[in-house]
């Protein structure tokens, strides 16, 4: 058994993309400074959604054969979100890590997009209007990132929950990208175990 | 060790509301009748939300010292989803079980209440404008009520996540009281073991 995802730089896309089919998904986010809720530091809405198979993921999708990576990304975001790519700009500047999936023979892109505050509410509420609401996906939600005072309900909590793919990796890179958390404090968080369940 | 959960009778509750505190949450649900995707029967829209601390639960919250048990879910259902109780009747009749929880000392009662698929999705745009919006409540979603073909997607892997309290017993029991899901398809569910990822 191999590693259940490699790390590809960029001069080598091709070689992978020639394998096997190639998948683009992009965490939107907006920084939150000075939020806090019940002695927590909000920190930023990063956006996930509720997928059809009942795991957690980015928006986003499969690249059809031909199609440019980011095209096909902003096609699946518009698809999935109802995502305004004429107001909110998605661009290769925003590429933050892509994997190697070796059994599932997947290329998997990834993006990060900071937008504002007011841009994340836009998206949240345009979501509810997409063409795949309601079936490939059940809803958007912001991911907790924080940890409460038992040191264990937030964060902690939410990364147990399960992912598809390599979106949990993805949260992982997209969170540290963006500075939004520090390794040591995800790798702190990965430590918890979370066994008793809050009232 | 005791049961986690001990379900209570309407004439019981005063017995149990005087040794500890009380909370009320309600599943909104809309049936979905003929609404396929991929070949999987919708079923219905079955309202959950991501919760401050990561877990997985139903609107509601605690009732107040004093306060009527379904006034005080009102309340808390307005609170965190913008629930438009004017125009959305939740009653007595809505109730479906209460369980007592020994260790928490907490007894929890929860309802169900259907509504037109319209309003579901009134209901989904109006949660985002909700004061606890983005602080107690992170985002709602539908539950995916149906099982993929490899026979673990959608309803077995959802399970699987992390439920606050008694909202996965809720869940079971909210299904069972709607008629959208027999005995026998939540057991078949339950006893899967999805441990493959999906792409």
């Amino acid at each position: 058994m191999g590693p259940e995802y490699v790390e590809v730089k960029k001069e080598d896309f091709h070689k992978y993309a020639d394998r096997g089919i190639q998948a683009g998904h992009c965490m939107l986010y907006a920084r939150l400074p000075g939020h806090e809720f019940e002695g927590c530091d909000l920190r930023a809405a990063v956006l996930m959604q509720m997928r059809f198979d009942g795991h957690l993921g980015f928006p986003g999708g499969i690249i059809e054969p031909g199609e440019e990576v980011l095209l096909g990304l902003i096609r699946e975001m518009v698809e999935e979100i109802n995502f305004d790519s004429d107001k909110i700009m998605l661009s290769e500047h925003n590429h933050v890590v892509t994997h190697w999936n070796p059994k599932g023979k997947i290329l998997l892109h990834f993006y990060a997009l900071e937008v504002t505050e007011e841009q994340i509410r836009t998206i949240e509420h345009r979501a509810l209007d997409s063409i795949d609401f309601g079936e490939e996906v059940m809803g958007m939600f912001r991911v907790p990132l924080y940890t409460m005072s038992d040191g264990c309900r937030g964060f902690p909590t939410f990364i147990k929950h399960s992912f598809v793919g390599s979106a949990y990796a993805q949260l992982r890179r997209g969170l540290l990208h963006a500075g939004i958390m520090s390794e040591d404090e995800i790798k702190a968080a990965e430590a918890v175990s979370c066994t008793g369940k809050s009232l």
